[in-house]
């Protein structure tokens, strides 16, 4: 079996290694897609984020799609065949938080491809995956892809309801790679009024104006974009922050309306905040961090036809040109999500 | 009629003024205490704070209580002789944010003693003051001192609710000032289990002790004192941000729960935030600012005996020693709230 | 100018009237189109509803729209020739609640066409209407009838927003006349993931599948239906209750999820509540109540093409048929929504 | 071990049977103090509640406390002689609603001393008991009958919680047996402003008022109590509706102000509810059971002297007349609380 590891910046590996045996309650998945997402690109660029740092080796990837190809005796729930959408979130079931409906901040989390705890947990990029049928969400009428696409949608979702009521909202985005995107996708879908989307590149704000957003601003080409919704104290009632740029979040303060929610779902390191206006407009910021049950969600709703991602695919290689993909990837001027086929 | 006006900093002068007339719905009021406040001290000592800045003269104070001695014809509701705590807030009743239930939002707010609209907005530190009667509240019951101080009361009464829920929550107080006790005494009317409290100074961290704080810290001589607080993600859910320095922010953030609340009162510049945090823990920043309905509420509060604020006037001078209250207010290490009587 | 009067059950007149005197910040209408709702028929048929009775003759109508053809001086956001969707809602803008942004709780409420208050507030079934420009949603690019559903609409956006956040929740919504349609639409607009839908009539489920409801039940026909949602505590996290019987209610009880929300719109009288099964499970009811804000709401949803009523217009008669439109409106085997031209 | 059986209604047998092993994880118990409770009071005068019925012996109680006499090998969080409280609720900590953080809606609970499942669930009146650690809140500082308040303490704080936010808000309490005056003491901790509480005895209404009700109203002799509070669509934001009784929720409601909030505990069966006013003023009728996290919480409380249960504690009898402190506690005008000691 190959997968696809991270071993320094800039040095990415297929490598073969041994396929698990399959234990109570999981079972084998023959892989079919798997998107290139921010964090990857973070492991590929610069070995990291923040102060959390590659310290071995570690199979990247968390956004994965396959077949089943076997299931232990115990499984009723999957069957051979079935196309899945595995998440790549295993949070320990036992802990204070996982015991408050609070899954993604669990003690104990297992989630793949991440270096946060050590020795790193290992990730989805491989051929073979062995998970419990828990993490595996039926994804039957989906495209391999599509499917792929559960986990930064589920993202995505999970941002929607930390940023609260959504019907009639003005919202804006702010960075509109694949999580920007798939939060205009969802703030549309919970009910958002008008959208207006923001970005460097004109190639991502088309990919933003095709997923619905009303009005895509290049912040490049016209610096004063967001002037017309500072009147009145403001005119956005939420702003997801997904560009982790701190001139983002600045320019976009005297937009909000007062009481206003700006979520962040951007992983960028310290910024310098406005916290008079923040105080004085009573803004609310509040991080938003990866999700739980939105996982099987996004699953449906794509099903039911609610959510359509594919527009985001833009790049889909095989396994073996697996470095071109991250490359491509990391081009927002031609990218928008990469994926790569196993 | 004498009233307390600021020239420049450091250029405070009692000075003599006319009593305006009494219109329709008004009652004329004779000042019995006014207590200084940080924007009173920010304009005393610097000339504003932020963007705001001193461009004319203006009378301070806005925090006020005194008892009425006339009534207007059309005034059914308040009696001469009666003891009133004064509102310094006059939203205008007719914009958006009035019809939302928004007031402090108000686009054509008139707060005492405020240099943010020009003309300024002239203060209630005179020996008269002429003031709507829907602005008083009836104090009986209370001494001056104590109705004088429902204003800053109120502006923490609203940060609790800003927080939300606070039933058997653990809270933190960074920075024990008037406002951070005040935060105290609210946030233990509200219900919160276990009150911890920083500051840098001992006498301010004693007052918050009498306030009822289970915990006080002086972070000069136990800088790492939050340190059990960070266990297994954080331990406290809601934060009182009253200092308005980034220190004191940034110290607590590790001690947040995940999904923890900090409300911002403390006004700063700006502020360098480990956004990488609050975005993985999920964070809420709240800013909270002035009150509305909360007004009342403070003064109703005291009346049942619910709140005590008596500890917290730590000094009464008389008008012609104005200078000397404001001077003695700037000093932490031996004053909480200073007023003055007229 | 002919008008559509109601003196008594089932003595309904087209009746002659003045064209009233445009007043400052008005303008003058020629109304296109009005929608018969269940209130006009509970006047018609059975001459008021609870204990809300017709005591003088009273012009129905409140679910209106047309076309502007003359503006008082001072208004400057309206111009003759829009196509307007006239709110009913008028609320004082100056009482207790007003002031709290819950304007339907208005305690001086003018509500078109309503035995509430004596006098009656006449309605607005009528050629020519005199209105604020402010109570008149610009409706450029919708038909006059689809404009005239803003009303129903805006009370089915209300109600979504009452039942709180929707996004991937599981709704049932018993009773599909106009108002239960209109919820499907709403709720779907606002993310939930799966719509079950209940009636005693093919007609009006036919109508509530077309509005996208996933799965639809005839009680009449499959009296078990709901059984499968009963499973481990209940499977509903939300139920529109839209049809004010009894029966709906409780049946319904069973299969709601634990905490779930049950939003009451329709408008029946005294009913008998399973109030063990609410208390364990702790179920929340809530009523809801007309609307203030989603009247410009669904408006701009309608012609953002993010709802589409069409399909509920069933019947479209003229002003001299009113009688006809009104029975038809009664017949609940062959009408959803039946609307007047003028 | 001697421990209190009932067998069918007025059938209370005290009989012999043998202690249990002490398991891993386990403390045993030397029980000092049981409260009797509304529920062990259908069961004994009625033989259960609604479609609760007792079809085998069962041992009472689920309000208890008493010392640790010894603990499991692998327990290092309690002692031998500690006080604790033992909470009577035991969810399973894997179904689906313990996972979401919703422990009271277990799909395995195993409550003490309930009829809801069979085999019942035995109770705690006995000698001696073995229980999880996890089930023992340390209660050190109390005396054991205030510890055995700590169950309805639970019930009534998380009820509090159901409420929402309670800081200066107007609050009525129907029914003033245990759960309502603890409701009070709840009420007032979280901030309520203002506290009317009804009830038809003089004698609940007394232990009411020194609870803190600001206003008691006799609805037999005031029956007319609740007229003031009507006014402007009416004055009440929450009422916790502790009686179980129909006329007491018909009677509240003309009194709730709009969007105000009904919290019922008192456990009664169908209710005839005015569903036009619940919708017109859109009500928020929710349902409270049990707790979670309160059982700890009411413990805290207690020891830092923020709630006081002293006065309702009315009659403490010894073991072997049970039956006779069953017969006080259905004594409404004699009888508060009644307590068993071991």
């Amino acid at each position: 079996m190959k997968s696809i590891v991270i071993h320094a910046p800039k040095d990415l590996r297929v490598e073969d290694s041994s396929i698990p045996d399959l234990g109570a309650g999981q079972v084998r998945i023959k892989m079919a897609a798997g998107g290139v997402c921010g964090s990857d690109l973070h492991y590929y660029n610069h070995g990291g984020f923040g102060a959390i740092r590659l310290k071995e080796p570690m199979i990247l990837g968390h956004e994965v799609a396959g077949y089943i190809e076997a299931v232990a005796d115990d499984v009723t729930t999957h069957k051979v065949g079935q196309l899945v959408a595995v998440s790549p979130s295993r949070p320990c079931a036992a802990c204070e938080y996982c015991l408050k409906g609070m899954q993604n901040h669990c003690l104990n989390m297992r989630f793949y491809g991440s270096a946060m705890p050590f020795p790193h947990i290992q990730g989805a990029f491989r051929e073979v995956l062995v998970a419990d049928a828990s993490q595996c969400a039926i994804a039957d009428g989906l495209s391999p892809g599509e499917a792929a696409m559960a986990e930064p949608l589920a993202v995505c979702l999970h941002a929607t309801r930390r940023a609260g009521e959504m019907l009639g909202k003005t919202v804006l985005v702010t960075g509109c790679g694949p999580i920007g995107v798939l939060c205009i996708l969802a703030a549309r879908r919970a009910g958002a009024a008008k959208i207006i989307a923001t970005d460097l590149s004109d190639f991502t704000l088309g990919k933003a104006a095709e997923a619905g957003a009303d009005i895509t601003l290049n912040m490049v080409t016209t610096p004063d974009g967001l002037a017309p919704y500072t009147k009145d104290k403001g005119q956005i009632d939420v702003l997801f922050e997904c560009s982790g740029a701190a001139p983002a979040l600045h320019g976009a303060i005297p937009a909000m309306r007062p009481c206003g929610v700006i979520v962040q779902l951007g992983m960028g390191g310290d910024m310098s905040l406005p916290m008079l206006a923040i105080t004085a407009k009573e803004l609310q910021l509040r991080g938003s961090f990866r999700f739980h049950e939105e996982f099987g969600l996004g699953v449906d709703l794509m099903q039911k036809g609610l959510i359509d991602v594919k527009p985001l695919i833009t790049h889909t290689l095989p396994l073996d040109q697996a470095i071109d993909a991250f490359e491509i990837a990391s081009d927002r001027s031609q990218a928008m999500k990469a994926q790569i086929t196993f």
